[in-house]
């Protein structure tokens, strides 16, 4: 039986502040991303969600950004390469604390926001990051988003490696993502992305907007959480992967 | 031969803003307690600094205190236990990560500023500090206050110990620091604080300002790096120990 | 026509996270106390909200609370009364600049949090500040529990001052707040709440648990629009109120 | 006689941090921006700032600067103008109750780091900081460096200006500061930099690398108080410019 993993961006409250049906999300999804202190997060909101995945048996990761609460990590703040391993390391060693104290273990890492998206694009940046996790913990499995740059770097770094798609997200036909301000980027119908990711699954490809496949390797499918609509997306990509005979389960051994 | 460690404070800016001359305190102690970004530090900070003990051959420790960098931990912010068990497991595993990045490794945790003196009074923030350290890493030591409550609690959870006594405070007849604000408390002479240190280390006993001695167990001398009579105070009991018979070198293994 | 005015605390997110549901409390206050960027808010909320409150012609205040995001400004940092009116200073001249830049204009300053709870109680800081909205802007109408040292403290200073009971919390026979924590505390059902504001307005006075009338000047009536919940009990007192007779509008000139 | 004025940035501490020797600095300058608390400060530096500027009789101005304490506002952070045009509004109010709590009272504003910079470049940007600055309080003198668009931002707007040169950087043929990273960008030679200020003022001109003249209005010269060597050149810029005849005072009026 064929496997899939579903992952999700959790615990991005800070404080009083929450984000995100983490509840609902905990009972879908195969893999979480964990919010570390720096975009979003803190020790009380990463050890309630660490202690929740571990109930749940549901896997889970670092999930870095960039140290800006109030952009959310989505604003692309000048940082060099080596402040970038830097960061990265931090968040993962602090990850892994919170981890072990709620009797969980961190088995993979996730970058979040404008430093995905840089490190999709940007070697350089995509190797500090995969340093990061070989310095901190060489046993992760790095989360990449399918075909860009953290994928190679993680490769050519020897890490285990693991390649998502989107549920909701357009790609272009040279394989990326359609930048949200165009029309169309965003899929809001539960059951147009749970069909499509299928489809994709199927393909081994992503499908493009004007119908092109772009071959590349699926481990994983990003769903998000952080509103009434993204769940039910969530849960339709679901039963839809489990419908069409796909065993949903973590990448991470 | 008699082996002492002498221990301080190191990394504790952010961003621009540095306090201490830790270059000259990395030529002068065994060990040095390294700041993990809440009441100070940040990941650069912290990788030079781990970088440069490396270097000089110093042994690191984490050093974390509250979330408070406006009042640089010395606050008594109101954490519950829970709270403080999830803070210092947080910063330990960062300076865990960023030790890694720098190809040096941590060997002991010591509380900061707020958290260090409501640790040392109270057993159950004691004993939080220790569970932490010991659910992240149980080969960690300890790093007590020679005496408190923080030297019992990691007893009961079997963590290795180190206790230290300190160069620059006068000690009030039942062992404790006398506060700050009283008058004699800090001591300024560089040849006082280092032949009171020496003393103390022969008693085996802190000795008080009226001349009480109260035994404890003595494995490291915290001196301070803050200002320019700091670092003279640092120097001076470091030639005293060595005058003294004493090699000095770190405490933990 | 007698008046009342029914204040709310407005603009309480950060970055990209809410709380409470601002348009609605807009359409039923006739005030409301904006955060000021310590404890909660940054400009660009406190500019969409000042924003928004001036196009439904809703009067405006500064709601200053301790420098404490993690802690939503309910922890009783250790500040001195000198820090308190300082940062209590800060908060008034931005939200004074923000209001200006949204066209609007402050008329009264409200503390928040565990900064109102100490300066109820305490004379002291009551009068920090006090002292401080003087300074900045003596025509400042000072919104104070009534019946507390802010109260008092506004008087001696010769500010204008209005007075505000709660319509969701159980007061004791002392004229007090019931103790969160305590059964009882807190009102959650909007007729129960509603009626007990038109019985103190008509007393002149809160009415405790016990039945127990402390009689108090009444200018303002504090509604909550945290929850759903919250936003019913507002809802309904409003329209209690208006049905006893009362024109809802701001105590402010 | 003809008078100029000597600026210089101030209150760039935060918490227990200091940097720069202020009260050196107060002996030698006019006029002193202090930062308002985004990328340096808080209400205590700042309080005790103004006041110390009050009590030494120099005219104080609003240093805003970009939320990024940890890159001390020299980062270019992505806001938008309305963005911009917020934080400052927000940066000239506190610094404006933190001047009345002082008794002293604020005159201009001027921006720092890379908010300063981006203005000097971007039309858009300059008028969003001017902009900001009209809306909160119009009397302020906005000081500009000389020859850039914060300039024509400031005279299109119809607010005072004040135009400043800097006497520890070298100019472009097109009067332009030389970037920081070329070398000669920062002249560190007392004597040299006070020569070369009273010159700039004969000429009414910035005169460049290359000798170049390039006429500006000059109201300010701007000298840095950070490091000891630059309190030397600011004392020798004062020493050289009332020796060839000017009076040191402050532009505003």
């Amino acid at each position: 039986m064929a496997a899939i993993d579903l992952n999700s961006d959790l615990g991005e409250g800070f404080g009083d502040y929450r984000l995100g049906d983490d509840e609902a999300m905990l009972g879908i999804v195969s893999s979480v991303n964990v919010a570390c202190g720096f975009h979003a997060g803190d020790p009380e909101i990463m050890a309630s969600t660490f202690a929740a995945a571990k109930r749940k048996g549901v896997a889970v990761g670092a999930h870095p950004g960039f140290a800006d609460l109030q952009g959310f990590g989505r604003r692309l703040i000048p940082y060099s390469t080596g402040e970038i391993e830097r960061l990265v390391a931090y968040q993962i060693g602090a990850a892994m604390a919170m981890a072990s104290l709620a009797g969980h273990r961190i088995t993979h890492v996730k970058a979040h926001g404008a430093l995905a998206n840089l490190a999709a694009d940007n070697a350089e940046v995509a190797m500090a990051v995969v340093r990061a996790a070989k310095a901190v913990a060489s046993e992760l499995v790095v989360l990449a988003i399918a075909g860009t740059e953290i994928e190679r770097a993680a490769e050519r770094a020897g890490m285990q490696l693991a390649r998502e798609i989107f549920a909701d997200r357009a790609y272009t036909a040279a394989g990326r993502l359609v930048p949200r301000k165009e029309p169309g980027a965003v899929i809001h119908d539960p059951a147009a992305a749970a069909a499509r990711v299928v489809a994709m699954l199927k393909a081994g490809a992503v499908i493009a907007v004007d119908g092109t496949r772009v071959p590349v390797g699926i481990d994983s499918i990003c769903v998000h959480g952080d509103t009434a609509g993204a769940v039910a997306i969530a849960s339709a990509v679901r039963n839809a992967v489990t419908g069409a005979g796909y065993a949903v389960r973590p990448f991470a051994p």
